[in-house]
């Protein structure tokens, strides 16, 4: 069985409203270093197999045609083999 | 100048209806393995004062006051000096 963790964040010339909205925030706030947020994704799951490479498959899979946007989100993912 | 990293996830003891329903997609796809989807948020941004004591202080504010739900999501982050 493996551990899957995801990052999904947007291309760096993609804008991110979001983050600029939340960085307004934080100005109100008096925190006024804050610069250039950007929010992602982080996803964790587990993939019942113990074959690495169809475990891979997996979760490219599982990436490119459901939690991210390949048009605008670039992915990575790292796999911790768990018992 | 520091580059912030953050991580939200929800406690493990809160359900993560989002997870639920992506993964449903995902049995729909045929990937029969992924097991218990959990989504949070990954945060990017930059720290701009050359005092780590204060950047910390500084993310810790961001986090605990705007980006994260502190009664249902716990954090972690890490700083890393960059010119």
């Amino acid at each position: 069985m493996f551990k899957a963790k995801v990052l999904i964040k947007r291309r760096p010339s993609i804008l991110d409203p979001q983050g600029k909205a939340v960085e307004k925030g934080a100005m109100h706030l008096g925190l006024t270093n804050i610069k250039d947020t950007r929010i992602g994704k982080f996803i964790e799951f587990t993939v019942d197999t113990n074959n690495k490479q169809a475990a891979e498959k997996e979760v490219n899979d599982y990436c490119y045609k459901l939690l991210a946007n390949p048009i605008m989100e670039d992915y990575e993912f790292t796999l911790e083999d768990v018992k």
